[in-house]
């Protein structure tokens, strides 16, 4: 048997705690599989006494993540501490320079500093793999960056916040609002109590720069990617999509167009009939379309300390077998530079949402409107409010009516600027709401 | 630059035409991702001459497998002829002795020879890799190799014929008979003309033996694998099926029992809201229930000549970057021998529907005999089959009519011994219809 791989853990929180359960119930599996032992021989987290439910006594214990990353008792340092900065940063970087292979499931850190981290791997020749970092437990950065490496991507799009689609789907199943439905989330412990880094659309932006950052070679720039969360998702918008044959999912897309890669998060009306469309609750999903394989789909859990931990022993195996790849599948000062999308160019069809005043040639303006942006509308669903039972028998003439518009094929800017007069024409209550359609197969 | 990972390619057809393709339209893509170039310098096919449509004139013509095969001008065996025994079985071992990688798209190679030519691989301290011998472009073979190696799976399943799983899918939504769609299969080139293989789960069982002895270490054994074909559905069973919550699909199942692994392949109920019961048309999908990931799905094209290139292409950049597996993930000598599953002890639900005599005390009869056996049942449908126009108005008391149940979980040797008792008793017309009930989340 040749020597064992042993391991440095920094954070011992859910996913910590699962790796190390990991490591002592399939030992002897794992020693079969990776061709010798794995084993953690070292850990460091912020509470030495806590209970994680593991046996830590033939661990050795360091108090501080930069010491454990340079301890010659280690080869590769397992980052689970979690932050885009400050300690998480410090003892990757240390680790790498110490000449340590680093698993971290961190992707607030790789979004921040992925390009320059995959570069110091490369100049100290060792291996930085995150495959925790995006969907959790779904192998697609293994996907991405090895069985897919002899075709060129199209498109990457996912689900890649459980969190959002834990909310879109309750809102849509039981009709529910936004806030409702963020309220028993965050009680039944899907978000985080500032839950703005889900519900704003942050975190699939930084999942998603890292699946770009391999599927396209491009350089990690989290901030230049549009960014666009749920909030303004209403149970109205909901019914519309369905009736209109689409469900809303906040999907992270990637795509080759003819002047670069554009990254986006959004909102998204899908085609019922599309896999993606049926991921419901906090699972997650990514596609990929790329030239030989054709489409391939991925679904499991995004999150979880076991689903998670499954993810990081995948990245140590491998270092454990030997295989040594570059961060991003390539070699890290191959990656080329990332400018942000034009989003105003932006090409596909259109959701329009618009309150309008019940008035005499309100609709005539907004199809004016939208006619002299050559915007062509696929389909048109007004549907006049129940009056209510306390409500006068004859509404407000004045009151706003739902008018729901999907548009053909047209540019971002001919939209906004449609919109922008519509609004400017004063037959409309509310701002327009305007969601993207993904074209899928 | 490294030197270039030198490939030699026996057969050039659909598949062999695409990685040609694959190799010449991304060599410097390819070059990038796996640190060195990777080229086909010789090639061995049945007729020199026929076009291709890719340019042969760089590299080396073989006349013969083997010659190829042991050839010092190539570091990489591709074998992409077919067949279980033949030039395919020959050329392989040749090249294994010869101390060449071999990449193989063969699962019937694999299927009866799987074990042996491991074993021969791992004597020779060469990898034998063949990501695309199941599912097609779904890298379902890496995922269970290495994604999942810090787990115990505790069940495999999945659609991996796509001729079942296109005539499954026809007959459920025109409500056409089985020979109908074979026919319609097979004049678009989705079905052979000698559909057994394909039809009656074979192909489906040879896939399964390959996901089986990645996913528990078990030997490939494909001759034990229980296997029943498509060719008893009837659009009864499947308008049936769709009234009870259910579709029909050809699954290959490999799960873990408390008397060991058991592998079937067999028309299976699926749960309408199951990922794998969305799956339609030719897309295979697989999924692997495991203790620390939970669930995946991955699904895609399961057969087409550049989907199956992209997956040997995936083999073909891990040997390029050196990344040596073990065959079936772990070495050749810890495989478990497979023994048969006893399919009598199979536990499950099942799907009944007989061809009753509509007389007094038949349905009884059978109720009896369900009890006796200490089966319970879920459903019963029993629906009078509407008169024809031309038909007598009061049908003949003796004439047939069908009737559907759902059994709770019970064993197959239950439902068998049920069934027998139920035919002896003389009140039905045809054997019964029994199709097993698969528990997914």
């Amino acid at each position: 048997m040749n020597q064992a791989l042993r391991l440095g853990v920094a954070g011992l929180g859910t996913v910590g705690a699962s790796l190390l359960q990991l490591t002592q119930r399939h030992a002897d599996e794992l020693a079969l599989r990776c061709g010798r032992p794995v084993v953690v021989t070292a850990v460091t987290a912020r509470d030495r006494f806590r209970d994680r439910g593991v046996d830590l006594s033939a661990v050795a214990w360091y108090d501080d993540p930069i010491s454990l990353a340079q301890s010659p008792d280690i080869d590769v340092f397992v980052e689970l501490m979690g932050g885009a900065d400050g300690s998480a940063a410090d003892s990757v970087r240390a680790a790498l320079d110490a000449g340590k292979h680093v698993v971290t499931a961190n992707k607030a850190l790789l979004a921040k500093h992925g390009t320059e981290l995959a570069r110091r791997a490369e100049q100290n020749s060792v291996s930085l793999n995150f495959e925790a970092a995006a969907a959790g437990g779904i192998p697609i950065i293994k996907t991405l960056r090895e069985s897919l490496a002899g075709n060129r991507v199209g498109r990457v799009y996912g689900i890649l916040n459980g969190t959002c689609n834990y909310i879109l789907t309750r809102m849509e199943r039981e009709g529910i609002a936004f806030d409702v439905c963020l309220a028993e989330a965050q009680r039944l412990g899907y978000a985080e109590a500032d839950p703005t880094f889900d519900v704003d659309g942050f975190d699939t932006a930084h999942k998603l720069a890292l699946l770009t950052a391999i599927a396209f070679g491009t350089e990690i720039n989290a901030d230049a990617i549009y960014v666009e969360g749920i909030r303004s998702i209403s149970t109205a918008d909901i019914e519309a999509a369905d009736e209109l044959g689409y469900r809303i999912k906040l999907l992270g897309v990637a795509t080759r167009t003819e002047s670069g890669i554009e990254q986006r998060v959004h909102p998204t009306m899908v085609p019922k009939s599309s896999p993606i469309a049926r991921v419901d609750g906090v699972t997650n999903a990514v596609a990929v379309e790329a030239d030989f394989v054709g489409r391939l789909v991925l679904s499991g859990p995004g999150a979880g300390g076991d689903a998670t931990a499954s993810a990081v022993m995948s990245d140590i195996a491998d270092l454990a077998r030997g295989d040594v790849v570059g961060t991003f599948g390539r070699p890290a000062h191959t990656l080329k530079p990332y400018q942000q999308a034009v989003m105003r160019s932006h090409a596909g069809g259109y959701y329009i949402r618009l309150a309008v005043y019940d008035r005499p040639g309100a609709f005539a303006s907004i199809a004016k409107r939208m006619a002299e942006n050559n915007i062509s509308l696929e389909s048109i669903v007004q549907r006049r409010r129940a009056p209510k039972a306390d409500a006068p028998e004859h509404p407000q003439p004045q009151a706003p009516q739902p008018v729901m518009l999907i548009t053909y094929e047209t540019t971002e800017s001919q939209v906004k600027e449609a919109l922008d007069r519509i609004t400017a024409d004063g037959h409309i209550a509310e701002k327009p709401q305007m969601i993207r359609i993904e074209q899928l197969a």
